[in-house]
């Protein structure tokens, strides 16, 4: 196997499909997370995808990531913007990141156009939708096979 | 054929590969068109692959795509963050606009953190390397023939 | 009953009374929860009187209320100031939503002068004591009932 | 009786009901005088309902609300975040002042965001349409009569 | 006729010709007036052409503008950069807005680059001398005839 | 006789001596204008002595002090940091003019320290109490009779 | 001939009447530059009508007006905003500039607030659609035959 | 015994001794732990040390201090920069608090210059790596017998 | 004798009345130490007339005056914009301080606009020429006599 | 001998205890002086003491430490938030530095939030009073002598 | 021969000696060539003297100068201050570079004090008129020679 | 003899090349000293080199200079950023004035990029090492000989 990599969804994620389509579309998280299992088995990669509402928890997930998968992607949603915490333990992770906004960040309101987690994340995917996810899958086996 | 993609590097990209080999890799633009074209032909897409150091010429460009492409995915470099001519152009354009940063632009001068070009694009894709080119492919791919 | 409204309190409310009273009077949350159970009988609420330190908490009640009630009423404290993950829960909310604030924020700390709260919040009250629960109460039995 | 209590409207709220009606409602600010005598008789106070377009009418009345008036309750409308005499003049008043803006001033332009006036009143009741005024009347009977 | 148009004057440009004459020139309020009438009249407009040093003034003029004129032009001069109670006056007027200033004030003091009523006009004519005027009921003339 | 001197006072001066004497003294406006005609007699300076809450009233005696007066000293009060009218007014004013504030409003909150009169004075006197006028009225009488 | 005038038309103008006709109009630039000379006729004045999207193409066209023209009018569209190189070509012409914007651009993007060309640019015209143009050859007209 | 002392830990400090050694170096949480009880005891201190990921929970040890601590030592990591909700359960504390950093935060990224928790704390103390705990300690030492 | 004043003189004031006469006259600073001489005779004051180009001999002398003198009289020139050393020795100091400035800073360059003395400053005087000394003088004995 | 220490103080500081006691409290420099010799002795360490109200004695002092000492604390006083010249002396020093603040600057006005020699320093302890002189001469004690 | 030295001129350059002569004097740039071969024929340098108004044509000469160059002397004028595509070709010359100024950029608008190029530039000569693109030559010749 | 200049230097300039050898080489200032003196030779400038940390030192000699030297040359290190007093001692001399900074301010901390002595300076040469010196010698020899 390629490698095993954690996804985690920041909070309000839970809601997807659920609310203001019109940036977010109409798939749920579970569907997200099915497509991503599909992909991930045709690249070789064993995910693990968690969401929570919890900074904290989010926190727990990405340190435990430091024993127990190869690399992250993140989408940490609101947090993106205001949690050193989350950023604090990206940089303990050694492992490939990449970050997903599932909207395009920079067309909403101005506090929205900062990320702490950019701060960390090797790569950074904005407003392609839910296959944001896929896309950067396809960049983390990328990472933990060749250069890059 | 699913669509006609205008793929457009800004100034300096010519250099790629050679100028700041631990932001840019190693890669030339002209490896980076061969893997493009490769992959555009898996996903039915017919693209044209383009540089230039001149704003104007880019302007030139995008306003073409208006009558001969479907989508276009962009590269902006330096002009990202001084050209608001190039973010005109793109607005009289309809179709898809992926905005393609080779490095994680979050991580440098200050000055390189706000895009025009993001005003306008539907999704950004920055740090993936030369990958990002055919993330953005896929992503356009996707929007081409689908729902998003 | 003319709705449900979840009435919700941020961090150190709980100490409520106890700490800075020419800042939050000498009342007890208890005491509020109690005041604002007899207005609401009169107006024919019926509210649920909830208090957590923890965002996450805050967040899954808002989110919840989107099932199990037909207005909020908050008073997100500190979190007013930093939470962009309750400001997104809110706005997942259809129904109208009361900010209040005990003491007058715009008479603090500069920091404490911006709310993102406010950005969803239909109705905003500060600096009314606890009498803005009732306040708020009385607004959302208007909004629930009739025009606004 | 409670108590006297001068209610001041400032610039174009004479047009209330008659200008952008999304923003405003379309009660006119005669209705609202009337719903306030109504209220203010039940609760005991004697109001004096008041409006200019003029800064200095507003100086003025505040002034004379010293010898004249118990409470004041006012939208300053525009002048909210343009008047320094107007804040002046209210420094210079004892008793309890109520600041009220009909709609949420937090969603619209930035330069509405900040307000002189909250600078020295004791509550600020935003965005609950005319009904801000019936609250802000109760909590003006309650700060007459008991501790707040 | 074409249209009733009311042009307004904001303060100190009655004394129009004599102050500052490099930035205003040395023509006078009623040599302005007197050229208006003439080229209205060619134009088949109606002008009343009015001057106050009050801000409360100009916001009477133009709340009975609503009534009695088709469309405003205003030199609001120093009110330009204060006044939002003139900017919520021209809110509720729907006809026609052009904002007139004589000199450039791009070139002069940087408090005088905003203009509170830019941000409701329709155009704005600046720097073109007290011909402006004339531009301004040029302008007039077509909006309240055609398209635009 | 040496000149005449316009003494005009802004917004809530005519409150002197009763309002928040930490910062401005007991005594009243009227005293200040008995003493201010005792030292112009000595000096052998006319004085106007005039108070008005309105920023047009002050503007209108600025330009009719363009015919009537050699000086002018200002105490603005609040419109020092609003009114550009009365800075264009006082610019269209040939002779002496000299700024007085009562307190020092370097030592208050931050949008006082910053003064449009001051653009135009020839002078500034703050925190020297009511004597302020004194002083102000002896630098008139130098510049009014030698080099300054 | 009263005098020679240069119009000059910055990136994205030949796209007029066919992208954001809301901001725009419907109206071709050939049909501007056919109205333009219908008016420059009666007006005695020989126009030049250019455009392109290259910055240095316009600083080029600035430089030889030195020589064949006697007033420039100019919309730099984007480079409005963006080019210190035209301010300083513009600065080295000695005849009447004037700045024509389609659009109000104080009610766009707070980017477009600012132009450099404003700094050197005699008049400036906006928001009157495509008569701005006809407006700025009025102001030409006159500054070339009078004082203006 | 000299007094209770709470010391709190904040996020990603269990990491302690495992990131980033070159800002913490390879001490861990516990044999920090360690160390500060054998100095506790020679200082006649009783001491609790906690570590937590979670903001709330740092809230709810804080509350709790407010019966059971005398003084707090709190290294609020992360949580320095963004919590608001710390620093008001601080101020709700009446004994002495000392913050903590085991590097500079004032050579490091700018959003860490700036800690909240430095709006309550009496005395701040970085840089000085895990010995900032014991210098932390001799100064509540010295707060709880004497004067400071 | 109704007291003794320190009047201190920053740098650059030795060479009064040779530099920059537009802005600081031709007087020299014997001139004015002999009028002050003069005047404090006729006010029953001592003074001593010092000047350097140092701070610390400013700080010494500010520190000295805490024993020999009952007021300061200050013109710290460069150093008022520069110099929290100065302030901190001001705040030290007890009794009245009246700031000078001979130039009206508030019409020079930007960084001249803020003073670190007039955050202790009783009274500032500027733009009076010379005799704001004078000017000071008389305030400085007027407190040391009387309220002030 | 574990090393020489050169205790540096900057301007005022020889005033310690004789003002602002709430700050700084009622020991004088002399009392830190001797505490810190007393100290020293049982560390091992030599100590230096000097105080200047001079910027370029402690330039001076901080270069000749190069040569004859090991370790430096400084307490920079007003410098801190003033003095490059400081901080680039201290650059030149190879050693380790610590900074000492008797009172906590971060809760004092805001210039003193930013400390030039923060950039420099390796520790930072401010707000414990006196007994920060302690604590920096123990962290010194580490460094000199083991790994810190 | 020592080396090749590319000497680059930007926008409006080619004007020189014929506009604004009180900033940039009488030299035309053919004068500044010659006297410039002069020079560094004496020096041991060969030299290319380029002068464009397009930011593209600068880009590709820089590009050129990694084959062709040992050294550029750039002179950006306007796009200093506008063009991050200059900076970005001149991070990928190896060589020595130095930017020169023809007047003292400092003393100008404010947004001539920032250049791209003094981020890549090894040294800056502004304020010397045209000599200093013989100081330039002369620290190119050192530099190409020897330590520097 | 073609002129005197005073050639300044300011603090910690003293440890040239023994201090960051990476930002200012290896020479001492007494190698500079020498090098100046013998081209100052070559130019017939005779030279006075001076070096002092303290900022009224500078003062000092740059009064002096007013009756002593025709130019000056001044590398004000640290005081550049900070120095007002400078500046303005600067502004009462007559003669030309070169700034030298050995190393590339605008490439290091952003407090470095602003210098107080640039607004007073004819020419500015930086980045340039201690060649800079001489490269200010050709510049000042030029100015005292003919037109510049």
């Amino acid at each position: 196997m390629a490698g095993r990599v954690d996804i985690l969804n920041g909070p309000n994620l839970n809601l997807l499909g659920k609310r203001e389509p019109h940036l977010y579309g109409s798939e749920t998280l579970a569907d997200v997370e099915k497509s991503c299992q599909a992909l991930a088995g045709e690249l070789g990669l064993a995910i693990r995808f968690l969401q929570s509402n919890a900074e904290h928890q989010l926190v727990d997930w990405i340190q435990r990531a430091r024993e127990e998968a190869d690399a992250i992607i993140i989408n940490p949603a609101a947090y993106s913007h205001t949690s050193v915490a989350i950023l604090d333990a990206l940089k303990a992770f050694d492992g490939p990141v990449i970050e997903v906004h599932i909207s395009n960040i920079h067309q909403r309101e101005s506090f929205r156009h900062h990320s702490y987690v950019s701060l960390r994340a090797d790569g950074v995917i904005a407003g392609c939708g839910t296959q944001g996810y896929h896309l950067a899958l396809m960049r983390v086996a990328r990472l933990l096979t060749s250069a890059g």
